[in-house]
This record gives structure tokens, C-alpha cells and sequence, in this order.
């Protein structure tokens, strides 16, 4: 007969389940190059940056509820994987998998947690509420930040054109029209280096 | 002559130079054994674990509150590296190299993220505050429900003795007597298990 987990060991064993996005490599370089980095430490990076630059937000948004929906954003990857935001076959067959992955992984949880980080999660993908664009567009602006850092070895790697650039990355200015126009910047200049590709 | 630097891109390079936080190797092993975590993991971990057991803080706490200071505490070891819990003699020269970290990392913001940011790393390290009290719980929570999902190898490997661990942690108790309760519960289960000594 299964032992009944109490709620603390409910909660316990979720934390412990997603100690694995640590194992999770993105495409993303860390600014020294050194090495690729990992969906923990891009959910950190990110949850910081919602609070620096929260200011720059289009419309005003709760910050918590930002910083919590990028701290569970990833986890789906835990049994689905990373997809690279340019390999457009794999991204479709990857939402199926994530939605198994969210219901696997959140109802660890306690049924009222697992509703709100299910939920949580289904707002981040939705990209509708103003805190959903704004972590949308923190999670657009964060890689492309260590990519322009890194001197774009991540988009040479993978032969990157503008046009590509441009149809993955345009929704970037419905969560900052600020974050926006910086990207452009970085776009532009790494066009003149060759490392983005002029298409 | 020096270009003046505009406050996003103060700000953007603050971001881009806490990526470092991610090279700073801890002591805790990853659950599944196969390497260390680094800083930029572990403030994750402990921001998702803020959110999902709050409710077992000893006094009510503001939630992003704690989140924020959790996700930037570790950051003067960018500067100062990590020391290791159970190294008193290096804890001691710790916290000096630390202040100056704080400094010169948090002074690339501007001049209010500045001080907002050094105000909640001092906060953290004072432990006054429930905010502080209950992110300095989670501080300690954290590596040790590693440890325990891995077979308490970091303990071993450091020949810890109860003694230690107590004094170390017990003021884990300030932030959330349940988690307190949870952790004696580890600990005898690892004596038992002879991973850490009963000194």
C-alpha cells in the first residue's frame, strides 16, 4: 500500500524533480563562451532582469507574477527538451510534448499549486496578459544580450539570416518597444560583421 | 573621452556581467550526483522553492521581496568565490572580500538600482527582517535536500559531524519551523545512514 504524501512532501519532491532543468543545454553560449548554458540559469538571468528593467515594460505589469511565470517556464523541458527558436519543424511537435511534460511534472504538486503553475505556464505560452509579453519579451532579449556578448558565434553556428531573425523574434516589441529598438541595434550591427546573415 | 553610458545600457551590462554568476562552482552536488551546481542554479532553485512554500514561513512575508534578494545574494562571489559553509577560517576573510564585490558589481547600475540592490544584499546577509529570515531558510533548505537525494555525498566527502551541521543551520528555524523539522528529520536519517558523523 503507497505510503499518502503529505503536502510538505509533495512540495519537497517537486523541488527535488526540477533540480533536472539544470540539465537542460540551450543553443546559448554564456558571454565568455566557455560553454553553452542551461535553462536554470537562463530562468535566473531572466528573473533578475524582470526586475532591473521592469521599467521598461508597454504597459505596467505585477512583477512577481512575471518572475514566477520565468522561473517555471523551462520546466516542461525537463521531459521535452530544448528546441532552438530557429528549427521550425521541431517547435511544432515540441508543444505537444511540453503540454504531457506540464502534466507530468505540476501535478507532483498539491492540487491548488498545481493548478497555479499550470496556469502560470499556460499564460507565458498564451502571451495575452501584459506580464505573459513581458517575460515573453525578457525571454527574446536575454539570449540575443549573451549572443551580442559572445560576438554572435551562436547565430554564425547556425548560419542565421534577418529574415529569420526578424519573424521569430518581431513580438519582442508587444512586451517593450524599448527592449525592441535595442535589439534592432544589436541586429543591425551584427549584419555588419557578418555574423547574421543579410539573407 | 569616456562615452557616457545611457541607464539602459548601464543596465545591460550589469546583466551581461552577472552572467559570470554562473561559473561560481558551489560545494552541493546536483540530485543525480553528476556535478556541481553553480551560483546561477541555486538562486533559481531557491526562487521557485520561495514561491512554493511560503506558506511555511514562521511570520508573513512579501514574497518578491524575498525572491529578489534571493536571486541577487550570490553575486558578490562573482568576486569573492564561494566559501564553503563548514571553512570557518575562510568565512571570516569572506566577508570582507564580499563588501567590496558589492561594490563594484552593484555600482554599474544606476545610482538607484544601486543602492536597492545593495540595501537587499545587506539585508540578506543581516538576517533581521522576515524577509531575510525566511530566504536565509531557504539558503540552507536548499543544498541540504540535494545532499539528501544524493545519498549525502557532499557530507561525507567533507566528514561533516552533527555538531557542525547544527551550528551552521539551526538558526534555519528562525525563518520556518516546519522546514527546521523537516531538515532534524534529514539529518538523523543520514546519521543512521553514517553520512554524517554523529562528532
Amino acid at each position: 500500500m503507497d505510503k499518502q504524501l503529505s503536502r510538505l512532501e509533495q512540495q519537497l519532491q517537486f523541488i527535488v524533480e526540477i533540480d533536472k532543468v539544470k540539465k537542460i543545454t540551450r543553443q546559448t553560449y554564456l558571454a565568455d563562451l566557455s560553454r553553452k548554458e542551461n535553462d536554470a540559469e537562463h530562468s535566473w538571468h531572466m528573473a533578475l532582469m524582470a526586475f532591473i528593467l521592469k521599467e521598461y515594460a508597454n504597459e505596467e505589469v505585477d512583477v512577481l507574477h512575471v518572475i514566477e511565470m520565468l522561473l517555471i517556464h523551462d520546466l516542461v523541458e525537463i521531459d521535452a527538451g530544448d528546441t532552438y527558436l530557429y528549427d521550425e519543424e521541431a517547435r511544432k511537435e515540441a508543444a505537444i510534448r511540453e503540454e504531457k511534460a506540464a502534466q507530468r511534472i505540476f501535478q507532483m504538486l498539491p492540487k491548488e499549486q498545481e493548478k497555479y503553475v499550470y496556469d502560470l505556464w499556460r499564460e507565458f505560452e498564451d502571451r495575452e496578459t501584459p506580464e505573459s509579453k513581458f517575460a515573453n519579451t525578457l525571454d527574446r532579449v536575454q539570449p540575443i544580450l549573451l549572443n551580442d556578448a559572445g560576438d554572435g558565434l551562436a547565430w554564425r553556428e547556425h548560419e542565421v539570416n534577418i529574415d529569420q531573425v526578424m519573424t521569430m523574434n518581431h513580438r519582442t516589441k508587444d512586451g517593450s518597444n524599448v527592449l525592441w529598438n535595442h535589439l534592432l541595434e544589436i541586429f543591425e550591427k551584427h549584419m555588419n560583421q557578418g555574423n547574421i546573415k543579410r539573407s
